[in-house]
């Protein structure tokens, strides 16, 4: 049997930490961590909408995504004095808005964008799908915001949403890679869940090999139970 | 039953067509066609291999994927103007590198790069897998310039590469989705195997609304035999 | 007598092809082909005008030239990527569009605006003039659309365009230039020319050494020629 | 008497906070707290000098400050996606780099490069002087790193370096300006002083009128008994 | 006794000579020398203010600094060219505006806006204090302008502005720093002082050693005899 | 007969003035006017030349324009704050390049790069010939300056190079066109000429209408003839 750095099953996550209300003035915020993961989630309600929505009564969720110079074990220069952002950020932002916009009922919104930031200070493996499930707690805080100075519409959440990665490390299935065995994965994927257990995302990429039809299920069924343990992490967090 | 909206079944590919060499400068190069998809994919090899790489006698693939600003039915903007390449364009480019060079020997290859530029001449949904499937065209043709020449130090192709979007579209699952198709998608999948069924990448989006395991399972049956019949049209061309 | 590289006449024109609605989403597009040289132009019809033009009651036309990466021998860089369009880039842009207004009746257009695409595909010389040619082609399209849709204030088009290269190579003055025989000319002259065969735009460069009024002369009497032949075979491919 | 929205006295520090190892990979880094002020700073070692300063044997020590979207009150756009960092921004980080510069023996250093990010996570004014305050720290602990690995050619600190705001706000002088005081201020002053009670930097502006040379004496009085303060508080968090 | 590079008294200005009317076009203009050191400096008037700034009857002074790339003893890359403003341009940029906009009446200057353009031709040190001196006499021709066509609400100018650097050169404390001083100097100080000897802006960093109060008081005394003797002189240009 | 703006005759040039050494800096300056249109034109002489030119045992010559932001009647913004040297400056750069580069004997320069740039301090009309015009003046400077050192292999200068505006206005061909003479023009065209008599640049475009052979003719000779008396001023000037 495959032993993990860190002593974990292979069905384990890592410590998983949710501290609400970190920033004083954002109207949701939260501090995700995933071990030694740390994203820093702010959720920034303002009225109104992009201008290419403005009239339709939809409301609007959007993400950005970006790292700290210092939160990798090298130092990374910094996107703002490259002038431009990397492919990786803008794909990664790219994902976590969708998956965040995939539980929302614009309607119920109003005309209002709530911005999601997440910015990793600390990375170490994990932080597209910490920074999804940390967003979801964040978001949430947000409506409430809203909810509580009644400027909804409706109920805009219509679920939730919870991310985990998986892969394959050595031939062996696991869930919840950390750096070094991320570096290390013949197969990569990550997983974005609803709260009702269906599909928001799914993106698999075979590092090393192409792999097979069981090799997926098996990396399907370690994902869906972990995002499984996160929605109740969630959801205690936000009690 | 559903009715197509060019009369095809639910199973099949729109007409594809490879013309091998329609640059004629270029290493290697091929004008595919999925239906009215229309994109120009050339192979550029050029001896040495990027700085970080020098030296360890291992090649290198990647790959740059752009659109005219007319392939689309209303005129889009050139990135070139803009100033900065958005991040849809980045994200693409990224997935036709890694799925190309998941067939790729680098040491076989020596240290050659070849890049894939896929230009979008006319859009007519799926023009990232269209890119990939052309792209592996033209880097056989590509291989096959420098194995002339006795350049590579050993067989670099290590299989084939197919791709191919598939969706659920008013609760139905289809192959090979069109425009029109592709924007009214519950979901909408990319599926990218190699010529012997394994899967190199899988991205999946719930668009709509999640989506379940049966309804994956559904349009992974699809998109392999939509892969296989595309590895067919491939080799047939480069006979 | 000097042998031209392709066994031309020194006042031979490349064998020059138009292929009319290659995109099939554009009010006016051409494959233009000036032997190997392939631009293909597409000309998108927006109503309405840029902002410093609103409510003139004139309409505006406007041309970008680019090429793709491996139109060339070697790949260049895109202007994309490098996150800012060259010099050479700009320039042709602004030569195209000046020289597509010098046949516009603005008032006639109506506050309508025709943006002319003008994109390498492959380069043998000749690119800009190349595309001057062929987007009057496309233009003419355009402006067919507008007119059967009754959205023109008039008849726009006051005469037709065409251009052609001439230059000094080894001492002979010599009729569309290929890209050896460019890169060998002492003296290169981009003439642009109305169908009625007066100048529109002149531009002579002594790249080796400077010339005198005869060899001016000599020159403007072959781009005259090629000039009115290319202006035929603009009719003949427009009936 | 004035009374401080906060209750302070007019000459009272807010409580500052200093939490080293924040980072778990930076060589050096401390989370800095002035009241609600917070900035993380990571000092990241690198082996060589930029190359305009190689073969010198001398080290070099620089900076880079920038603040999270959500550090401030209403949410704040991305330098990074607006491309170019802004002048605010620059003229901080430059002024950090100085005023650790000022306390930095080049050749104990050897041809070692230090880079401190001071990444405001939330700002209520002061961030520019809690950085260099911080930034202090984190540099000591960096040096202190490479001390330990025996890779240092001498002591290259040659002091310790504290700063803090100071102003008039409603015509009298105060002490470490939060926000809401700083935006009222009609003077505005930043004092960096080494730890032996000299001026490193000195930056006064009137904001409202200017102030005359008993009114720079009363806040260059307070400023240094700020910063001795902050010398003693820095040496207590470096024990 | 210190000798100074070209025989100056320690507390002696340069010659300083305003050309006023430099330019034909603009509201106002003035070329400024402090010695060597030439700058051209034009005040542009526009009816309005910037959006943020609109109906509030307020108007707005704002100022742009750069060098010609050979204004320097080597030749310096254009900023136009390099795509970014860099942080030395803009810190500067910000410091002139400042500075002037503490003598501007904002209401009774009404929605106007002067921009003041400093451009240095020839630089020897001290550009940014001949700026802020230049400017304020070109700010004045702009407001008399504005004053003959009837189109201020009241009289704008509050007062004049000077600027001079002091600095301490070999242990020596000095006026008006050539480049020679200036690159020499332990300590640099920029003094802007109003006409009524109140400080607006005080920029001192310690270059190579931390300095005392003494020294700072000695450098003070020396800047505000020399703003006094600025202010005579702008005096009597503009007389 | 037309009456021109400012009295002058139709073949009768502005009054031109070369200020040469206006700059203690650099090998090779000059203050160019034509009538109000100033140019400030420095020669930067570097040993070297750049890499793509390294060890050929040539030298080289480049230009770049710019404008100060109110040379013109109204401000402009700056391109360095655009982020972006628009199409009209970087092609004026590339012909003042292209022109001087006629006259030099790169072997003769040996591995020496001269940049000349020019800068419109007040702009009335022909500011890209009066740019060339004094571009030569400050060549021939930096070529002494070069030869006085003995760091030349031959003589570099193979002729002059002078240049004027040139157009037909209100039906009028006339010479040296002021600003308000350039807005009316029907055809305007730019003729570069070697002191020796033939062109080294020609272009001409037809604003209005396109103009016929004869017309092209009258321009040629009215250029022909301001060139030459611009030579001779040219070589007045460097006496």
């Amino acid at each position: 049997m495959t032993e993990r750095a860190d002593g974990r099953a292979l069905d384990q996550l890592r410590d998983v930490r949710f501290t609400r209300g970190w920033l004083s003035q954002a109207e949701g915020s939260v501090l995700v961590e995933f071990g030694e993961t740390r994203v820093l989630v702010a959720a920034s309600v303002t009225e109104g909408v992009p201008r290419w929505r403005k009239g339709s009564g939809l409301g609007w969720v959007t993400s950005e995504y970006a790292m700290l110079p210092r939160a990798t074990n090298t130092r990374t220069d910094r996107e703002s004095i490259k002038g431009r952002v990397g492919g990786r950020t803008q794909e990664i932002s790219r994902l976590i808005g969708r998956s965040l916009r995939a539980v929302i009922d614009y309607k119920a919104l109003g005309e209002n964008t709530i911005v999601l930031d997440c910015d990793v200070l600390q990375a170490d493996g994990g932080t597209r799908t910490a920074s999804i499930t940390g967003a979801y707690v964040a978001l949430a805080d947000a409506v409430s915001w809203l909810r509580d100075r009644r400027l909804l519409a409706g109920e805009p959440l219509t679920g939730s949403v919870a991310a985990v990665s998986v892969g394959i490390v050595g031939g062996t299935p696991m869930l919840d890679l950390c750096y070094t065995e991320d570096s290390a994965a013949d197969t990569d994927m990550n997983v974005v869940m609803s709260g009702g257990g269906d599909f928001i995302e799914l993106q698999g990429t075979a590092e090393q090999a192409p792999f097979d039809r069981d090799t997926l299920n098996a990396l399907l069924d370690l994902g869906a139970a972990g995002c499984a343990t996160l929605t109740e992490l969630q959801a205690a967090a936000l009690r």
